[in-house]
């Protein structure tokens, strides 16, 4: 028994039997160098700036995911049949989720305005791609049912949520990962307990949860929820994007002048100049590649760009201050630290930064408003029937998101922002 | 009370007050850009090439160093006065054992052939750092003090014993978080009970641990003994080094003779070229040049070269082979190997590595004959004296290194590789 | 350095160190017959009949609360100077708070009425009782300031509430260690950040929580709200108790009436009879008694009293439907449940029992309503002021308790309560 | 789909379906009174009194080895094809072979001269049982070949390997719970990768490890080894069962003289009459009535019973001295105590207890020299055959048991047995 046995911190053993033919595929996947590049790319992007243990990449999550998902269609499969067809496009839809995440996971995607989910599709159905080409020779059709995951097209569509929706495997995963390596113990939930009551709804096509799970459901929304505001939006994480993005936004601008001394005929470049990018180009590029001209650019002799560099790579991130206000008194504080900050000899296109929690790509709180039916979460109601999880629980109802506008800026300004602030009855936070 | 409170998915909260001097200058001393450097050095090295979630760094042990050096002398003051001098040395000598490490922690050792320890000490003793200037702002006489931690001139002994031994707080901290973050659980041990039981033998100024104590050393002893075979010295990673290193000592010799085309002037080149590096230069080192260039040299027109680079990020590795034999017949099973390798067209030089488990930083075995008296273990015997561990422990006596020697060799060289393990009666294992 | 260190599934080591007087005194309180006898009282009675791993006695969880105490003064006294009679007094009282329970902790103080705080300040200030004797030893004084920490006439009051409050080291214990040992998941909470941001209210006499300690509160308080629906008001569990109940009012009743063949006389008999008891008598009692007799009366002639006991020592316990009616409807439906039992020849008395979620011990939820000033949880609000939590906090005021009423019946009454639910429109579930 | 989910602190979720016939049985087994009985009986029997949390059942533990045994046999059949028959005998003895078990588990064993292997084999057997019952329900020939698995004439004999031998469920759960339970760490291993590396030897009929699970079998013998030395032998926790023994036979002298006033017509009584009892007079006893007596004969007249009841029930411990010591030694030591008591007024046949390592239940060490064949530990070797593991791994063979020999005796023979040590120059330790 050929056995390539995986070693999780979160999951302990992650198995697979080389002599079934769908782990043998799964292995093949996770042997090709699409795959391998996620180890490169940090999963919480710069959060071990804050939570120093959150070091972890793109592909030991996506493991986990993957070992989420088979754990999750075999208990499934004991009260339902689905196809081997449906299994195995879920597990590899799983593993690959995320291989169009760019440098830094979302950082990039700020920058040059893209989401990382087109380029998942993208790289599955290139057949230039190692990936591509492993799917196919499993089964011609299999690049094309594992990207219609993605967009929804794929069916039945409760596998498609159970890779991508408000109660998916890459939440399960990433939310006990996140909290293991931060530290931050806000993430736990019970995952047992959630994967034992999921349940198949068959004429809606749906995943729901057990009656009985709906506590657990509830906890590992208030896991996001903690997760969101001590994590994921948290100051200083999000200040460390801020500077990021003004070192790499300033940079492109320099190049397009003509005026930055050291980049390479490479895809960042073609990046930075808005052409377009192959799918190889775009799959050279890392956190390495980022890390590495944040280091060189130090040397550059535009100020503001090796400034911002040197802030980046030694850890003097920006300070942050959150307020509260209307959509004009927000404008006109931002104004005002934009003047004072100029004032000072500071361009404010670099070192004024808002930030706003909805831009923020986990977003943490669950609202049966805003997202797609298909993505939101069924519980068994008291009657035995299915409802959507705010409509029969008062906790859901409760945790709803709410404006956090937030000013990013150096230390040197603090004295600007805190009087802009102090105008609107604001004392930085 | 203001607070620096890190969370660490090993000791939970790490908490510095910054109200305390003591505390402050820990806190500034992490601030340091050569201690914010660590970030970019994975502790393991490669070996999350092996095992996916051992992608933690330097940064992240050497805080989880500081604070069981903390911990170890809050228990052991209970006992016994410790100045306050020895204390904040012990700390910061914690905190900064590992600043001297290069790209990933032990491969840049062999290929440039310097001790990480000794640059640790210049790293502190040297002026131009930022660390050197808050050791010294905080007392004149600190880096001196500090640096004396490593070369063992420091006094009180014990406190270098602490730092640096057969059981000091870096192989307290490393064996647990490697475990963790491996998922290996081998090198767990009952981290509470030796700290619990440590004790202080002031008139032979060294460490020791009580009678009670005993069997959690045995445990730890064990502990190191499977991390060794398990994780440290494993086939994948040790192959994934002999890759790295081929590749770097070919890219050195053709930089020699003119013929690398894509390097920078940096440091990595004047190191490549056998010149001395300034603190400066070598401090602008880490993980992601190597990784940056290995990358950049997929492309070069060197075959060997750009071979070695594609295997080693593609992470298509090295094949291993154990072998136990008496130093002739494993000079003659290489050269063997090394010819069958010529007439297949490899270059042995590179493509033919022979690896010894003496040569593995961790060395995984604790024999008294090898060490320095000083860095032994110390345990209370049951007469109430203080005997070296193996003179009272059969369990430890009994745990001996072995010669294990390994040849590395890529998958297209397996046939020539059995081959010439079969003259031996060795099966490729 | 003589060590009393004992080992705990929760905390670890919780260690004492016999040459300081205090922790001294610690050592000679656990060794007291009083305390011992905690061994024999489970923490949660008879939990473990539905999740069961929850054996654990008060005992273990006294030497928690204990050691959170100590870790919570150690910490507070970094920033506010705690008088050492205080600290003893504050670590005396968490360690004796739970003297006063009665077998299955909370099973008895209905049947019998009584309140196990009472007891727990009557044998503390009792000289008959080793702690007495023991506390008084350390100082005279001792056992009135101990025994004035349930009455809150202790000062400072900051102490009494980190023994007995919303936000005490007695909650802090149980929630995690109920948790672990039920292997439910629902009662973790991160543990550390509350006691590290902890902080003392002078002027107030009060112990709040820093602004960046609300999350981890509020996190606690839904553990509490979770362990509560899951666990401490569980229907398998709660007819448990009204098995036990049941069959204890039984015997009484039998007694009384001269028809009981078997008892003792012994506390019990007294306590049943409706006797004073004296404390040694009291402390008599605790968890084998009234397993012992339960299984002695399963060969009464009386065949309610054997048969109770025979369900509850095989567990073939009762069944329960919740239900939400006005009072008037509750009434009905008890009547009409009460009337069939009898007609299937079941004395309601005995096999229809009504169960409260307001009468549980552990009541789940928060509500600034219902509860002493100096008991409720108090937390650094947005402008540094100090404010009541659910001021503050949107997600504590969510958490609201409802009334939830229950009915318990042996499963041969089923038929007869299904009916009578249904007229109300309520399922059994 | 019915489940019964036991949630376990071990082991997490143990998941029962009650759609499939198999789970079914499980179910009915466990709701049987002969099994719930093993809530009443401690898994450690005194061990709490010196790992105070070690208050664990033998019904929990039991659902733990049935659950290790539905996993080891889910991963087996993997690679070998095991009948359903095989599989439901195997969980079935992996559930009830703790059934036999007496109070305290190991202590009546010796006071009453019985194994209480014997005791579950013949409650499986006898009609009477409801055990007996559901198993001949589910098919008439299961409680014979249930039986058999104890007796090992089960065939295929590796079912009874997986409840009975040196690398057995049995072992695999208890190291890991006790060790959760003590709160020491020192029975943890790497249960994961022992049960992925499991396999069958068809031709030999037996279960063995492949390679690369050796070092996690050599991993489970220390944790074997250090939860013998730390926990099992304990000098406490013997001590305790010193003082327990010491007063049943106390109590069974006086009873057979007419002495005692306080006992009933029930099967202690029997037993300690020496007349032989029923299956269900047997099972009638449990934790609960020991310590009820305990508490009950404090107040017998006999000075010398109410005394070590007294010491029992208020944990007044009897000390333990080590020694080595040839066996003509010690016995003139023992003789040489005894004479010492006797002065002093202690009758040496309760308060001189000798105490050796080999009588100890669950004896620590490997010794392939001692044990049934079909009991050892085969894995593989590095020549692909199966060896016994001792003659593979020379760490195995360094784990060797010695004599420890041990007086227990109360506190106030301290001097008396001092000087008799002291004698031989043994101090007491």
């Amino acid at each position: 028994m050929p056995q390539r046995n995986y070693r999780d911190p979160l999951h302990n053993i992650i198995s697979l039997d080389e002599s079934l033919p769908d782990d043998r595929l799964i292995v093949d996947l996770i042997d090709c160098a699409e795959f391998q590049r996620l180890r490169r790319i940090k999963q919480l992007g710069l959060a071990m700036l804050t939570y120093q243990g959150a070091e972890h990449s793109r592909f030991t999550h996506s493991l986990g995911v993957m070992h989420l998902m088979t754990r999750a269609l075999g208990l499934l499969s004991a009260q339902c049949k689905i196809t081997s067809q449906a299994r195995i496009t879920g597990r590899a839809g799983a593993l690959l989720h995320d291989l169009g995440h760019g440098p830094f996971s979302h950082v990039m995607e700020k920058v040059f305005n893209f989401h990382h989910e087109d380029w998942s599709r993208r790289i599955i159905l290139d057949e230039s791609t190692e990936v591509n080409q492993v799917l196919r020779a499993h089964d011609k059709t299999l690049p094309k049912q594992t990207g219609g995951l993605f967009d929804h097209s794929y069916k039945p569509d409760y596998i498609a949520q159970l890779v991508s929706s408000q109660l998916d495997c890459d939440r399960m995963d990433y939310l006990l990962r996140d909290s293991l390596m931060t530290g931050a113990k806000y993430g736990v939930y019970d995952l047992e307990w959630v994967l034992h009551t999921l349940r198949i709804d068959e004429l809606n096509d749906r995943i729901y949860v057990e009656a009985k799970g709906l506590y657990a459901v509830e906890e590992y929304l208030h896991a996001r929820y903690y997760m969101f505001r001590q994590v994921y939006f948290h100051r200083t994480l999000r200040s460390a994007e801020a500077v990021l993005v003004a070192a790499l936004t300033r940079a492109r601008h320099l190049m397009i002048d003509g005026k930055l001394n050291f980049y390479l005929g490479s895809a960042i470049e073609k990046m930075m100049a808005g052409s377009e990018v192959t799918t190889q180009e775009y799959l050279s590029l890392d956190d390495t590649d980022v890390t590495f001209f944040m280091k060189q650019w130090m040397d550059e002799p535009d100020p503001v760009l090796s400034d911002l560099c040197r802030r980046f790579v030694h850890r003097k991130l920006f300070k942050a201050a959150d307020f509260v206000l209307s959509a004009e008194q927000a404008q006109a504080l931002v104004d005002d630290a934009r003047a004072g900050a100029e004032q000072e000899g500071f361009d404010p296109n670099y070192y004024v930064i808002v930030d706003r929690a909805a831009d923020v790509p986990f977003y943490g709180y669950y609202s049966p408003a805003e997202a797609d039916a298909r993505k939101l979460i069924y519980v068994e109601n008291p009657r035995g029937g299915i409802s959507e999880i705010s409509e029969v629980s008062e906790v859901v109802r409760a945790m709803r998101g709410y404006r956090i506008d937030r000013i990013c800026y150096p230390v040197e300004l603090s004295a600007v922002v805190t009087a802009a602030l102090s105008k609107f009855d604001n004392a930085p936070s």
